[in-house]
């Protein structure tokens, strides 16, 4: 299966009216009256970004996770994506069949998922390893986004899920037998796994953070880390308690094992939450409240806005830590 | 110099006000009423794309070409783009700093020359060769792109420029001896350097375009390919003679020195020309020729748009020759 051939009979009907039937080499949006854009990308390498050798839907749905969860950030509904794949020369034949019918599966699940649609991109080959990029395209209502700069002096500091359970799962992927050895709960490992394997990006969550967040951001590369991101654009200083950081049953038994506190920082500051950070001021905490509980997810206030610049993290005792790596970089 | 340091000494000046400081992770565009947006995107890999070794300005500004000769085949004027690069491992400390600083170069120049701006994008790492991709954003007036599938019978067919110089330019790069063995002009040589090395995409024939045209295609991968496109766009059968398509005096010179046709085909099928190949109905003929002139623009008819399919390509005796290999494909 060549390029065209795999274009043709996988791509190609993933592609939306914008698309030109991948004829074009171009898409064409025509936004409605009122629309803002709202553009990103990101880019995956192989044994960097994802595993050596997996270029299955997994990767495919990982893809997704990392650029609509920028999208989410920015309260933005995603209408579509190009995407650029550079494939491994090592791998031809059925094999290479195999691994775009898989990857485009991946695509589709995650198209129908959340609703947009391909419009466009370009398929290479490589003697390196994989190299995959998706920019996508999301719409809000003129004004509307939000943005990292926003934060306010006195507005909570909030986050959205469970913090860490992606980490570990990650350690169980890379190497279990230290976390094997403390005998979770099978339930346990599932629920890191599921973090890892299958993030849900947090897009259905765009009203109400409209409507509330002075700012936010995802946190993939680490919740203490994209704090500082958020402080920094807004010119502002955020002030986390690490102890309430909210982490699912299984990474609180976890921490427990371990001195605790040092087990939730290296949870925060790990990356792979597909979570969103965000600030609202505290007149609006029950609409975060209520627009979270119809979705069925977990809100937390864990921190506040103050004058000043940085991050600081406080432990049980008000004291403030000193964090030495505020998150994870692929650099 | 790391990742941030770049972003922040190279590429935060090359952002517009859509970038948001590359402090979000993401842009915004607020299209104007009446605006339609293009969109393409086009990768790069380091050996196969362009010259290993080669993380210049030049490779910034083909990185440039690519796309906006995309966007130029849609009329479409640019305005923004996004960038992802992969960066070799191998290279480290002054000499990443060193070549750092010569792809941002190439990418002003690109920006300054067009007028259009970064707006965001994503920088990593990789164990294989440098692999560079940009998404770019152009805008056209709604319903005004011309696509690939609006070809009539009875248009002619067009191109802009002289097809080929940089096909010669490529050879005359990787392997010198042949072409310098027929004793060439120096201003010969020079032709075929700079449409290889410095390419421009037909960006300021957009107006003409658009009141012209019923279809175009931008002929980087080959001029004859491209016409396949369009007649396959256009469900219509699209006839050159291959006596008409434009060569530099350079170009003519060196098909003369081997069996002529032959020679033609080969110019005709390589790619890298970063030219325009339109139709038009013949009423629009002065409107196309004194569009060009006034940039100074060689355009020159060299076929005719029928009923039917594929491409036909005709000699000086009218007989329809068979081509073999109708494009360089990089797949």
């Amino acid at each position: 299966m060549n390029e065209f051939d795999w274009i043709q009979t996988y791509l190609r009907p993933l592609a939306g009216p914008e698309g030109l039937n991948l004829l074009d080499d171009a898409a064409i949006y025509s936004p409605r009256d009122n629309q803002d854009l709202i553009l990103t990308q990101d880019t995956l390498i192989e044994g960097v970004h994802f595993f050596k050798g997996e270029y299955g839907a997994g990767t495919a749905s990982r893809l997704m996770a990392v650029n609509l969860s920028d999208l989410a950030a920015k309260g933005a509904r995603p209408i579509g994506y190009l995407l650029s794949i550079a494939w491994p020369n090592h791998l031809s034949g059925s094999e290479l069949q195999n691994w775009m019918a898989a990857f485009s599966k991946g695509l589709k699940t995650e198209q129908e998922r959340f609703g947009f649609s391909l419009f466009g991109g370009d398929t290479v080959k490589t003697d390196g390893p994989m190299s995959i990029s998706a920019t996508f395209i999301g719409v809000v209502s003129k004004g509307e986004a939000v943005l990292r700069s926003g934060a306010k002096i006195g507005d909570g500091v909030w986050v959205t899920g469970n913090i860490g359970d992606a980490y570990l799962g990650l350690q169980l992927a890379q190497d279990p037998s230290e976390i094997l050895a403390s005998n979770p709960k099978p339930e346990d490992l599932w629920t890191w796994e599921a973090a890892f394997r299958h993030p849900t990006p947090r897009l259905l969550f765009r009203k109400t953070l409209r409507s509330t967040a002075t700012a936010c951001a995802d946190i993939s590369d680490g919740l203490l880390s994209e704090a500082g991101h958020i402080a920094k654009a807004s010119q502002k200083r955020l002030t986390i308690n690490l102890h309430d950081i909210p982490l699912s049953s299984a990474s609180s038994w976890w921490s427990k094992l371990k001195e605790e506190e040092t087990a939730i920082v290296s949870l925060a500051t790990a990356g792979d939450d597909y979570e969103l950070l965000f600030t609202a001021p505290p007149e609006k905490d029950a609409l975060v409240i209520s627009g979270a509980a119809k979705l069925n997810l977990r809100v937390s206030k864990i921190g506040i806005v103050s004058d000043g610049q940085g991050v600081g993290c406080l432990d049980s005792n008000g004291n403030c830590l000193t964090i030495e790596r505020s998150g994870y970089s692929h650099d």
